[in-house]
C-alpha cells in the first residue's frame, strides 16, 4: 500500500489547511470531536446540500458520513428546510411546553414498542446516560453490560472498553467505580458473554447493546442480541437497546422491533431530529415514569433525568416531525432504495477488490456499509476486535485516496451512511473510483 | 395569600390544557424538563418574537423567562434569524470542520480570560461533565466541592446538593461514590467552606461554582468568590467558573474577569449559542491540552471529551457567532439598557411591596432578578437554603397571577432575565401589575 497521496490533498485543500492551523489556535487538535481530525488535517466545509458538501477550496464531495449518519434524506432536503424558516422567525427556543414535541413524540410511540413514555434531550451522550440510570433507579443495582467497542457517547457512566485496546481505561480523569461498575462483553458471542454477565447478575441493573455495532458496522447477530435480552428478562435485569444510530435508519422504526427484541429502553437521536440536536430515551412506563416530577414529588421516589436548556426545543422539533413525517409518508420508496444500494455497493466493492486479489469483507446492513482489510490477524469481521486487528491504515489510506482524488467522502476508517440523496450513479462513482485506486497499484502489496 | 387563581388562568388556556393532557400520555408528567412543569400545567407555546411568547390560545406573555435566560437580544432577533435563514440551506450538520466554529472561538478567546483553548460541545450538562473530568485528569485528584444549590446540569458527576432539602440525595439511580466524591460548601459563608474544603483537601480536584447562583438569582460576595480562589490556587486544586447563565449575561465578557477570578476552567452556553444548543468548555493551555487527541495519541495520557454529534454544528455555531458579534458591537448600549433595566426592576418591585407592608427582598444583579418573600424563617437572601425556606408558595402564587391575569411570565419561582427586547414599558406593567396584584389584597396575610 502506497502512502497516503498528502501531496494532492493539500494541494486541492490548501485554504483547508491555513483555518487547520488557526484552528489549533482555538481548539486542541483544531476539532471540536475526536474522530474528526485524520491525516494530514480534515478539510474545512463551507456548505453542503443534498448528497454533497463543500469545503472552503471550492472542492465537491460525496458525502457518505452525512453529518455523523444522521442525514438520511441528504444535507437540507428542501421538504424539511423550507419549513424550518417559518420556525426560525418563530423561536428556536421557548423554554417551556409546545405543541410540536407531542407531535414528534406521537410519532415515535406509535413506531417504536415499547416507547410507551418518552423524554426529550439534546444529544445521544446525555440519553444514554439517562438510560443508565433509570436502569439503576428502577432495579436498585449498580453494574451496567455493555459491548466491546460498544459506544455510547462521552458520559462517565458508559466510557469504557470504547477504543483499541479495549481493556485498558479510556483516558484520565475517570472515577475508578465508573469503569468498575461497567463489565464489557465481546460482541456476537452469546456463550461468552452470558459466562461474563452470569459472574455479575447480582448486581446487574443493565445490559446495554447498539443492535449494529457502529464501530465497524457490524451487525448484531439475531440470535447473539436475542440471547441477551432473553437472559436479561429471566434475570431481572433491563434491556436498553442503543438505536441512536440504527433508529429509523433500516425501516421506519427499530432494528429491535426487527429483531423482536422488547427491549425495556430505548435510546434515539440522529435521524429523529431531522439534522439539529436530540436525544430520546424511551421506554416501558413504569420504568420512564420514575423521572415523573409530578407523580413523584419527593426527591427519593424520583430518578431525575435532563431536559436541559434546549430540550424539546422548537426548532429541533420541528426538523425531526418534518422529516419524520417525510419518512413516514414515503417509507417503502426511501428505504427501498437506500437499503438498495446499500446492499449493491456491499456486494460490489467486495468483488471489485476480490477479483483483485485484494482480500476484504464489507459490512453493513441496509444504508450501512464498511470495507474492511482482512490480514493475517482476521479472516471475518465479527465484533470490534476484528475491526480494530484488520489493516486499519489500508483503509485510511483507501478513504484518503477517496477524498484527495475522487471526490468522495467517508470520515477516514469510519462507517458509511446511504442517504435518500444519493444515487445509483454515486455508488457507481465510488466503485469505479475504487476500481481506479487499485489498478494504480496503491494496493500493490495487499 | 389567595390560593391560585387557576380559574382564570385555566379559563384562558383551555387549549393548553387540552394539549398537556395529550403530552401527559407520550411525556412523564407532560414535559421535558422538570421544572417547566407548573400547577395546575403549563401554557403549551406556539411562537416567539422579541420579548412575546404567544400560547396556543392566542395569549401573549411579556417573557422573562426568555429559554432558560439564554435569549439576551430576546426570540428569534432579526439581526441573527435573517443569516441564520441562508446556514439552513446550506447544511445544519457537517461532522466536520467549519470556519464559523473557528471565528466564533477566536471572540470567545479574546473576550473570556483565559480561554487558551476552547472546545464545544452541545449542552451545558456536558460541559460541566467534561470541565470536571479535566480537573480530575490534570490534578489526578477525585474530589470535586460545589456550592450548595449550586446547579451545573443534570451529569452524574455534579448532582449533588441541587434541590432542597440539599443534604438529601438527588433522587435514585446514582451510584454512592459519585456522590460521596461531591462536597458541597454554603454560598456567601466563606470560613465554613473553607474549613469542609480543608478537611478533604488532599484528594480534591477542583472547586466549581456560578458567581451567581441561578437558584434565587444570589450574587457571590467578591470575597467568598476570591477566597475560594485564592484557596485553590495555594492548594494545587482547580477553580472552575461555571458561566453558562452569566457569560456574557452582564457585561460583553465573563463574571469572574469582573471579579479578577483568573479560573483554570470556565463553561459558557446559552448566550453564546444565540438561541441554538451550545456548550462551552475552555481554560488554561496545559489543562484543555489533555483533551487534545492529535498530540496525546495514547490512551493513558489523553482525557477524552466530547464532541458528540451535534458539536460545533454550523447552525449553532453561526447563531452563536451573529449575536456574539452584534453583542460586541453594541456592547455599550445593549449592557447599559438591560442592566439599567435591571436595576429599576430590583429597586422599584421592592419599594412597592414595601409600600404595602409584604417584605420582600430583590435579588440579582445586571439584567438578572428575583423576588423573595421573606418570613419569621428568613431576613436575608444569601444562599439557596434562604432561598428555598423563604415563601415559595407566595412567590409561585404571585407568578402565577402575573402568567394568569396580566399576560406576564416567570416560569414560577425561577430568576427573570431582561433581554434587549424589553423596553421600560415592560417594567412598568411588570410594576404596575404587582402593584395591582397586592391591592387585590391576595397579600393580605403577608
Amino acid at each position: 500500500m502506497s502512502l497516503p497521496d498528502n501531496k494532492s490533498y493539500e494541494k486541492k485543500t490548501s485554504l483547508s489547511k491555513d483555518w487547520y492551523e488557526r484552528a489549533c489556535r482555538v481548539f486542541p487538535g483544531g476539532i471540536n470531536h475526536n474522530i474528526r481530525f485524520f491525516q494530514p488535517y480534515p478539510f474545512f466545509v463551507q456548505k453542503a446540500g443534498g448528497k454533497y458538501i463543500y469545503d472552503v477550496d471550492g472542492n465537491a464531495y460525496v458525502d457518505y458520513w452525512m453529518g455523523h449518519w444522521a442525514l438520511i434524506l441528504g444535507h437540507s432536503p428542501k421538504e424539511v428546510q423550507i419549513h424550518l424558516v417559518r420556525q426560525l422567525h418563530e423561536g428556536t427556543i421557548f423554554g417551556t411546553a409546545n405543541t410540536t414535541s407531542v407531535l414528534l413524540a406521537e410519532l415515535i410511540q406509535r413506531s417504536v414498542p415499547p416507547a410507551e413514555l418518552i423524554r426529550f434531550c439534546s444529544t445521544g451522550s446525555e440519553a444514554t446516560m439517562y438510560a443508565a440510570r433509570l436502569a439503576r433507579a428502577f432495579t436498585k443495582k449498580r453494574k451496567i453490560v455493555k459491548i466491546i467497542g460498544g459506544w455510547h457517547g462521552f458520559n462517565s457512566n458508559l466510557m469504557k472498553s470504547v477504543n483499541y485496546p479495549f481493556e485498558m481505561d479510556e483516558g484520565t480523569g475517570f472515577i475508578d467505580t465508573d469503569s468498575n461498575l461497567v463489565e464489557s462483553i465481546p460482541f456476537n458471542d452469546l456463550s461468552q458473554s452470558l459466562a461474563i454477565i452470569n459472574g455479575i447478575k447480582d448486581d446487574l441493573a443493565c445490559i446495554i447493546a447498539e443492535p449494529i455495532l457502529g464501530t465497524g458496522a457490524v451487525p448484531g447477530d439475531k440470535d447473539f442480541l436475542c440471547g441477551l435480552r432473553e437472559y436479561a428478562k429471566s434475570n431481572n435485569v433491563l434491556f436498553i437497546s442503543d438505536e441512536i444510530v440504527t433508529g429509523f435508519r433500516l425501516s421506519f422504526g427499530t432494528m429491535s422491533d426487527l429483531y423482536d427484541l422488547d427491549p425495556d429502553l430505548i435510546t434515539l437521536g440522529k435521524i429523529v431530529g431531522g439534522g439539529l440536536p436530540i436525544g430520546v430515551v424511551c421506554g416501558r412506563e413504569e420504568i420512564m415514569r420514575l423521572s415523573d416530577p409530578v407523580v413523584n414529588k419527593q426527591k427519593k421516589d424520583r430518578c431525575y433525568i435532563g431536559g436541559g436548556t434546549f430540550s424539546c426545543n422548537p426548532l429541533s422539533m420541528k426538523a425531526g416531525l418534518l422529516t419524520m413525517t417525510f419518512l413516514k409518508n414515503n417509507k417503502e420508496k426511501i428505504y427501498s432504495t437506500i437499503n438498495g444500494l446499500g446492499e449493491a455497493s456491499r456486494i460490489k466493492l467486495k468483488r471489485i477488490f476480490e477479483d483483485s486479489g485484494v482480500v476484504v469483507e464489507v459490512t453493513g446492513i441496509g444504508s450501512l456499509f464498511q470495507v474492511h482489510f482482512l490480514n493475517s490477524n482476521v479472516k471475518k469481521i465479527s465484533n470490534a476486535t476484528d475491526v480494530a486487528i484488520a489493516d486499519q491504515q489500508k483503509l485510511n489510506d483507501y478513504n484518503l485516496h477517496l477524498i484527495s482524488d475522487y471526490g468522495v467522502f467517508f470520515l477516514p476508517t469510519k462507517m458509511g451512511a446511504i442517504s435518500f440523496a444519493h444515487k445509483l450513479e454515486d455508488i457507481e462513482s465510488l466503485l469505479s473510483a475504487t476500481e481506479d485506486i487499485i489498478n494504480r497499484e496503491i494496493f500493490k502489496e495487499a
